[in-house]
């Protein structure tokens, strides 16, 4: 039996929102401690790790550990009916092969249940160790976006270095080039607008924009963003859910061939 | 010779997005009473009832009764042309083969004639009795309009059973099942928020979600809905049009069969 | 060596938005007294004059005059990526065939710079001699937009006509006619609400509307804009640029023929 109530149901609509394009199936695992996922993109790429504790959860309730196998696009289809201040609750029996999403209006008047099939994915769980990282750069996940946004219209792929002083994203397609520089900014009237970076040795590495622009889908879920760079490991990019865990993105870095131009 | 003066223009605006996609050509009756129109959809499914009365025109003339058979995507352009506070009169000389839409700024400045042919449509009057209903649920449009759109990711039918304890919208489809429930609930601060149920016996009764979400296109005109159900007679949707009449649409039920699958 | 600053960089984006789709590549004209551009637009009907002036800049250094061609397209895209709030600053070399559009945010945290091919682009400076014009027409740009677009969806072209009383826009196409008309008012709460007509003699006009759609994509430049009407000469519209300039646009009369019909 599986019961999961959260009272700010719209934390799962925009982390549906945030990995649905990337991610066709994927098992949801759910044990005491939370409900996670871990998935390659289609293309097998990139991996999402998202978890979401249990003591985010109004309710919680997991009385062993399952797995359940769901396509993305048909959750999202029916977490988009439920409201933005709707309760959301997950509920499976044991040994069932569907789930429900139920939905609570606010005020109780209205209560739907959904009832999705589901599938048996086969999928392994990667070990993620924890690592040390060149850089971490923390800042809005807005301008993150922005960025990633402007600099695909120039380029297909960025350069992402870190100095002491700041972060500069570049870019070169057909039209021309791109230089966009973040300097580290703590002095700010809210925590959430600091450009932070936390550095032991400069790093600068070429990532696919594609994945990036699709990672930012995420910024909904949080106003600031970690960016954890390493020469010799994925990229972490990382949007905390306020009380209850984190949705990563990891991609690893191109090896650029200075040959190779971007096109536009 | 023809010439009603609406004062609040956008409301003719309203009824245009609400019925232009679902009838193609249809007669406008005008009489001393009031400005009317019934028509079938272009697939002879549902039938349109309008009733705009003279009272609520600012200056009304009919001198005898006409029809206008018009090309309601060719009048819904030139209404598209008002702006929202204008003030819209239509005129039309006897005998005349064209209708004549005259828009006027709230200040006077700006003047605007849009003539438009009018066309002979064969069309039959029916007579719509007054009928005795099962159940009678008066609900916000726009969480009827929600509901329908939301069942419609899911299925392409919808089952509305209504009971004393309020009404149920079901759908299922390849991706799962999906039931709304929404209370009778009198109790609200604002008497559009209501969910009120009459109710002489249960009914379930089963309808194509197309004509629905079609149907829900007359929201922007009345906070609320009415939906009338009967086993033996088609439903019954109705918008108000404040302080002049209504727009009516009725579709008749399904017959349902289980094997049939609904396709998401 | 070229380096033109100027705070208000959210002019320079309304600029680009409003000439882009109209004009492909152009020489940008840059001297002592300003940055100004004058092309045709791309099937060679309407001509496209844009004057930024030195005074509006905050730093404006112009060694000696230049042309730079660009694609205005490219130029665009780049200029999309300045936030509205930004400083934009236009840089070039002696002898270099780029430019480089340089964006400052408002807390100076993010710096982009954008560098951009430039083209050989063979043109003409045609020499505009200032005229006399029968009629000049003073409107509020929103509204003058709103009847361009608002005519294009009966017709393909409008007829301009200007008496002392006011200026009608007529147009007519398979489903019927459409005339506006705006009067003469100057007693109106903001000076920029006026429509102020100063007529030597009366004019009728006719004019493709697809051009002035086109052209009223200035219309976020200005709140007003100036419509110059003559038997003998191409219409101009004319947008100022706060303090700066203007973007005007020219149009020459169709020669009406009664036989034809537009179409919808």
């Amino acid at each position: 039996m599986l019961e999961l109530r959260l009272v700010q149901g719209s934390l799962l609509k925009k982390v549906m929102e945030s990995i649905k394009d990337l991610v066709n199936d994927a098992n949801f695992d759910c044990s005491s401690t939370g409900f996670s996922l871990q998935a390659m993109d289609s293309s097998h790429v990139a991996l999402v790790s998202l978890l979401l504790r249990s003591e985010g959860f109004e309710h919680y309730r997991c009385d062993r550990n399952i797995s359940m196998g769901m396509n993305l696009g048909n959750m999202s289809k029916m977490l988009k009916c439920a409201g933005n201040d709707d309760i959301i609750t997950i509920k499976a029996d044991d040994g069932s092969d569907t789930v429900t999403f139920m939905f609570e209006s606010p005020t109780q008047d209205k209560i739907a249940d959904f009832e999705m099939k589901l599938m048996d994915i086969d999928s392994e769980h990667l070990g993620i160790p924890e690592a040390e990282y060149h850089a971490i750069v923390r800042m809005p996940s807005a301008e993150f976006a922005r960025i990633c946004k402007d600099l695909s219209s120039i380029g297909d792929t960025v350069v992402i270095s870190v100095t002491k002083e700041g972060v500069k994203f570049s870019t070169r397609g057909d039209i021309g080039t791109a230089n966009v520089v973040c300097r580290q900014n703590t002095t700010v009237d809210k925590p959430e607008e600091a450009t932070v970076i936390e550095m032991n040795e400069p790093v600068s590495l070429t990532f696919a924009l594609r994945y990036m622009n699709s990672f930012t889908k995420a910024s909904p879920l949080s106003s600031t963003v970690t960016i954890s760079l390493s020469s010799e490991l994925p990229v972490v990019v990382e949007y905390k859910i306020a009380e209850m865990g984190y949705i990563r993105f990891y991609l690893a870095p191109k090896i650029e061939d200075d040959d190779e131009e971007n096109k536009s």
